[in-house]
C-alpha cells in the first residue's frame, strides 16, 4: 500500500501538508455518518463558533469549505469582486503569482505590485496608489500574509494603516494558509475583509478544507459581486446556516471531527502559545542557517517567517539535489524552490503540530546533506546555535507539571 | 467527542456518506505526505488508469478533483460549455434539481424537461428535441444516472440511442453519483462525454474526491469552453499530468491511499460482483417494501433503483418522524424525504460496501420504526420476502472457499 | 494483509472475541509510550477505581493483567490456594472442563460436581457437600458465573446463601469472562472473593487483558497460599500499587487507553442500562429459536443466559456446517459447539457493544443457514418473534433526546 | 483521553515500549475477529513460519503467547526445568536480576554469577563452573543477551564455545528481550535452546505477545520437566499446532496482524540491515556521549550495547532529573537509571524502527537538558560527532531509488 519505505518516522519539513497530531489520526479514524443527523448540525455549529477564535474574529462569518486553498482563493474573490473590478495584488512569490493568475483568469483587473523574489509586498507602491485612487476604483487589495515559496512575511497591520490613512474603502483580502494558527493573525483588529486557511497547514489537519473567514462588510459585498460562483457560492452557506443543518452539500464527517480535535489541541496548548513556538520555531531555524554561513531567501529581518525558511544555496549546489538527498537517503521531505527560486533554494517548514526536538533532527539532517552535496559545513554548528537559543526559550509544558 | 453516543454499530442507510470498509479505514490512517516526493505522482499515476475502470472507459480521462458530487458537476459544466449554451436537463426530483439550478446559475439556456417525482427523465420528449434541432442549438444533454431523491434510475442507453439516430453531436453530460460502482455503466458503450461520481457514494469512501472523466470529445470541448473556471479548470490538471506531478494543488494524502484500496476491494470483489450485489440488494429491498404493503416512490419497474429504495408512506404519517425515530431508538440513520415528497417518502440507501446481513438488520429495523409510528405491518414480513429471494441468490464468497 | 475477504461488515457472533465499539478502536490507535513517565500511573489509578464498578465492588483489589481468561483462571486460583487444596468445582461445559483441568494441573483436590451439559450447576450437591465438611476440607468453591459452551447462568446468590447458611468459609473464586459487563453481577453482596474476565468480552476490548478482582479475604489467603507463581503473583502487583508506578512488567498502552474508552462507554450508557441490553438480546434470540422450532441446550428458563445462546440442531444436521455457511456465504461467524456438543449446537453470542439492529441481522442470516442446510424453518418467524417482543422494548437511546 | 499534553510529536528513546511504525498501527486498527475461523489459523501458520526468521532458526518451535517479556521468562523456565535444577545464571543489572528472583521463586537452584553493573557476565566463572560439573548438575545456563539496564550484550558465540568445550548438555535460555530484531542473534548457529522476546521491544509492536522459540532439545526436556505450568505450558501449544487451530486461548486478532505487519516491514527492510541500523544507532549513541565527555556505563567496548545507551552522570547530577526534564520540558521519554544505577545513570533506548534523523533529535535534547541541570555541555557537540559519522554510513534507502 505503501509506496516507498524507509525505516522510522518520515521526517516532514515540506510547509504543507504538515504533522498531523495523532490525537487528530484518531479523532478522524472513524466510519461516515449522516450529516443530517442531529449530531452534526450540532457538531458543527460549536465548530463555527471556534474557528473564529484562530481568526481572532468576533465579527467574522466563517465557511468550511471542502476544497483546498487554491478553492478558498476563489471563494474570497468570486463571492465579493465582479469581473472587471481593480485589484492590488502584490507578487513576491510563486504563490501571491498562483493567486495573481487565478484573479487575471477570474476577469478581475489585476494592478499587480511586484518585488523581487525575497522581499515583501511593497507597501510604498500600495500608499502610492491609494494616495491617487481618489475615486476608489481598487475595489481589493489582495495580499498573502506569508508568501510561502520565500518565506516572507508581510505587514498586515500596515496594510490596514494604509488603508485607513486614505480612508479607502477597498477590500482587504488575506491569503493566510500558511500563517493563521502560526502567525499571529488579528482579523478585526487588522480590519480583514476575507482570511482564508488551508487544514493541511497550520491546522494540522489533511487537506480537504478551505476555511474562509469574511467580515461584516465582505459579506454585504458578497450581495452585489457578480462573479458567476454556485460551488464556492457563500449564500448557499448561509441558507443553510438560517436553516440550521449548515451543510449545502456533503462535508467530510472525518474533517469535521478532525478539526474538532485539532482546535481543541490549540485551545489546549493557548492559541498564543502555538503562536510563540512558531517564533521559536522560526528562530531557531534562522540561526542555524546562520550558523551554516547561508543566506535566508528573505532579504530583511521584518519580513522573516516563523512558518517556513527558504534557504539560499551557493550557485554550484542545485537545492534540488538537496531535497531528492533528503528523500532517498535521510526520509526527510523538505521544500522545493520553486519558479524562480528553483534549484536555488530549499525549503524547511517549520508550522503545525510540531516541537523542537523534531525541528533539531531536521538541521542535523540538512547538515549532513549540505556536506554530502559538497557544502563546506561545519558539522553540528547549526544544531548548536538553535541549541543555544532554545535551551534558553523552550517554556516547560504546562499539562506536564 | 462524539456528539451522540449509541450502544453497537450506527446502522448508516442513507444513500451517502456510506460505510467505509475497515481495509479503506486503516489505509487512511496515516500521517500526510509530501505530495511532491516521487511516492505520490506513482501512486496517482496508477490511480488514474485505474479509476477508468469503474466508469468502464478505455479512452476517458479522469480527475481526481478535492471536491464535492457539486463541484463535481460545476467541472463537468464549466470546462466542457460556454455561457448562453443551450442544455437539455431533466428534472426528476431533488438532486437532478439541484443541477439545473446550477447550470442556470452558471448562466447556460436550460430547456428543463420535467416528470413527476418518481418517474424517469420523459426521453420522448428528448427525443423530440433532438428531432426539431437541425441546427445543433442543444449543446449539451444532463442527466442523473440515478436519481438520489426518489430512486429512480434512468436509461443511459437510450439516451445513446436518440442521439445517434438523430445523429445530434450533443454532448452527453452524466451525474452518476449515486450510480458508478454501484449500476451497470458504461461511460464508452454509451459515449457518455463526462460521467462524475463522489468519493462517499459506492466507493465507499470519506467525502472529498469529486471524480470526473472526461471523453476525448469533451476534453476537446474543453478548449473552446468559455465559462470562467480556474479552481475546476481540467487545463490546469492535464498541465500537471504532462509534468509527471499530476497535482496542480494539494490533494489530500488520506484520501489517496483510501481510493487506492477501495478501488483494490472492488477489484478483489470484481466490479461485475459488486453490481450484481447491487442488484440483490435493490431488489430484495423492494420485496420487503412490498410485502409492508407499502408503494416504492418509483413509478415504473424499468426506473427501479438498486442503489436507493424511496418508500412511500401512508397520508396518515410523517415520513420524517420515521427518520427520527431510526435515528434516536434503534441507532439507525435513514434518508429524509426532500423538498416534494418530504413528509411523503423515507429513503433507504443500499450501495456501497455492504452485504445482506447488514441490509437485513435494516429491514427489520423499518418494521419495527412502523408498527412504532402506527402502520400495521406484519412485523417480520419484510424481512421473510427478502430472505425467500436472498436465500436463493447469495452466492460463495469466493476468496473463502 | 487480509487473508480473507467478503463485501460489507463482518457479522461477528462468537461469544467472544466481540465487536469493538469506534470510540475504543480510536482510543486504541495510538504509539507506544513510556509506562514510566507520570502519565500511565495517573491513568492506571483511575482505571483500577474505575474498573471495580464493573465488578460491584468498593472493598476489591482488581488485578489489569497481560493475559487472556485462561491466565486470569491460574491467577485466582495460585494467588489464593495451596497445592493439594479441596475445591469444589462444576462441570457443566467446556469451559468449566477447561478450568477443572486446570486445577487439577496446579495440583488441587479437585471435587467435581458435573451436571449434564445444559444443565447448571448442581447446588443440591455443593449444599450437601458443605453440610458435610464440618472440618472445612473445602477450600473454595468454583463456579463459572455463565457457562459460555452451553449458554448457562448459575445462580451465584444461591451459593453465597448456601455458604453462608453452612457458615463455610471456602473461598468463592467465579469465572466471570463471559457474564462481567453484561449479566447482573455483584461481588461485594454475593461475597464473590476472586471474580475475573476477559478483556475480549464484554468490555469490547481486544484480547490482552485477564481483569481480576480479589476481595480483602482473597487478599489475606494469598499471603499463606503457597502455589509457585511469579507472572501471576498478586504480590507483585500490590508491590507496585504502594509505589504508585503500578506495573511489575510493561502493560500494553493501547489497552489501557482502550479500557479507559470502554469504561467511558459502558459509564455513559449507565451499567444496568448495559445489563438491560444484554436482557432483551438474550430474550429477543431466545423467542427466535423458538419460533424456529428448535431448542435452547439450556435446559430450564432459570439458566438462560443473556450473553450465549447454544442451539441445538435436529440430528440429521451437522451444527459445524451451519457455522461454515455463515462464514462462508454470510460473512457471519458463530459460535461452534464444542466437546460434547459439537456438531450438535451451534452458539450465538450476544454480548458486549451491540445493538438490536445487528442481532435481526444476524437472526436473518441463521434463517436462510437453516434453510439452506435443508431445516424447514419459516423465514421470517424468528425475526418476527423477536421484533414483536423488542418493539415493545428497547428505550430511546437517551443520549441522542 | 490523554493524560498529558505536549506539541509535537513523543520523542520516544526509553529501550520498550518502542516507536511503532504507521503501517503497523495501521494493520492493528481493525475490529475483532473469531479466532476459530479459517482465517487465524491460515495466517497464524505463516506468522509462525515467518517468526523463525528473527531468530535465525531453521529448527525451532516457535510459541506467540499473550504476555509479557516476564511471561516469556517464565515459559522458558517452567518447560524446560524442574524444581531444584541447578541453573547458572548471571547478575549484571536489573533485568537479569529479576530473572533471577523469578528463578528462584519457581524452586530452581540458582547459582547466581554477579557482575559489576557495567560489566558482561563472567564467562571466566562459567568455564570453571562447567569444567567442574562433571556429573552434570547444572541443567540450565541463563543468560541475558543484552542487560537493558546498563546497555551490555554478552556474547553468546563465547557461551556456546564453552558448553561445547566441556561438553556439556546444559540448556542455554537466552533472554533477547532488547537483542532479537536488533542485535546479531544465531539461535541455530549459537545452539540456543530457547530464546525469547517481547513484541514491544525490537519488533515494534504493542505490549502483549511473549515470543518463545524453543530448539528441538527444548522440546525433548520440556517433556521431562516437572515445574508446575498451565497458562504457559508449550503442550498445550503442541496439542493445538497438531490440529491445525494454533490456539489453545484467545489470541488478540490485532497483535497477530501487527506481527504480520511488523515482520513484513522487518523483511523489506532485510533484517542484516535492520541490524546494521541499531549497530549505527548505537555507534553514534555512544560517538555523541564521547563528545559530552561523559561515560558509558559499560565498562569495555566488547560490550557496548546498541540498542541501548547507560550514560554515567557525573556525582553532582540525578540522572532522574534528567529523565523528568526531558519529559517536562522537551516532549522526550528518556530511560530511567534502575536499581544500583538509580540517579547514576539515565538511558538512550535506541531500538526498533527509528532512524537516524530522530536519533539526532534525541541527542540535540540531551545536550540541552544537560545544561538545564548545570552540566557544562557544548552544545551540538554530540550532535557533531553522530553527525560525522553518520554522514559517511547511512546508506540511500534502497526502495526510494
Amino acid at each position: 500500500m505503501d509506496y516507498v519505505y524507509g525505516p522510522g518516522k518520515n521526517h516532514l519539513f515540506v510547509p504543507g501538508p504538515v504533522n498531523i497530531p495523532e490525537p487528530v489520526l484518531r479523532a478522524m479514524n472513524r466510519n461516515n455518518e449522516d450529516y443530517r443527523s442531529p449530531a452534526i448540525p450540532a457538531m458543527t455549529k460549536n465548530l463555527l463558533e471556534d474557528v473564529k477564535k484562530i481568526f481572532k474574529t468576533s465579527t467574522g462569518t466563517p465557511f468550511l469549505i471542502p476544497t483546498t486553498g487554491t478553492g478558498a482563493w476563489e471563494s474570497a474573490l468570486t463571492n465579493t469582486l465582479s469581473p472587471g473590478d481593480r485589484t492590488v495584488s502584490f507578487l513576491i512569490g510563486q504563490f501571491s503569482l498562483l493567486w495573481i493568475d487565478q484573479q487575471q483568469r477570474l476577469n478581475f483587473n489585476v494592478d499587480v505590485v511586484e518585488s523581487e523574489w525575497g522581499q515583501g509586498a511593497n507597501l510604498d507602491i500600495l500608499a502610492e496608489k491609494l494616495a491617487a485612487d481618489h475615486s476608489h476604483t481598487i475595489k481589493a487589495i489582495c495580499i498573502v500574509h506569508n508568501e510561502t515559496a520565500t518565506g516572507v512575511t508581510n505587514n498586515l497591520a500596515t496594510v490596514r494603516k494604509l488603508l485607513d490613512h486614505y480612508r479607502h474603502p477597498a477590500l482587504l483580502l488575506v491569503d493566510g494558509v500558511s500563517s493563521i494558527c502560526a502567525l499571529d493573525f488579528r482579523m478585526d483588529e487588522w480590519g480583514v475583509d476575507v482570511a482564508l486557511t488551508g487544514s493541511q497547514k497550520a491546522l494540522s489537519l489533511p487537506t480537504g478544507l478551505g476555511i474562509v473567514c469574511a467580515s461584516p462588510k465582505a459579506l454585504e459585498a458578497s450581495k452585489s459581486a457578480k462573479s458567476v460562483r454556485v460551488f464556492f457560492d457563500w449564500n448557499d452557506y448561509l441558507k443553510f446556516y438560517k436553516l440550521g443543518t449548515f451543510w449545502p452539500y456533503t462535508p467530510s464527517i472525518q474533517l469535521l471531527y478532525g478539526l474538532r480535535a485539532a482546535l481543541d489541541l490549540i485551545f489546549e496548548e493557548g492559541l498564543d502559545n502555538v503562536i510563540a513556538r512558531h517564533t521559536r520555531m522560526g528562530k531557531a531555524t534562522r540561526l542555524a542557517v546562520e550558523a551554516w554561513g547561508l543566506k535566508n531567501c528573505t532579504q530583511k529581518e521584518e519580513w522573516y517567517s516563523d512558518t517556513v525558511t527558504a534557504v539560499l544555496v551557493p550557485p554550484y549546489i542545485d537545492s534540488a539535489e538537496i531535497v531528492k538527498r533528503a528523500w532517498k537517503r535521510y526520509n526527510m521531505s523538505l521544500g522545493l524552490g520553486l519558479n524562480k527560486v528553483a534549484g536555488k533554494v530549499f525549503r524547511i517548514g517549520h508550522l503545525g503540530n510540531l516541537n523542537e526536538l523534531q525541528l533539531l533532527g531536521c538541521l542535523a539532517g540538512v547538515e549532513m546533506i549540505l556536506k554530502d552535496v559538497g557544502y563546506p559545513v561545519k558539522l553540528g554548528s547549526g544544531v548548536a546555535a538553535a541549541c543555544a537559543y532554545l535551551q534558553n526559550n523552550i517554556p516547560m509544558i504546562p499539562s506536564r507539571i
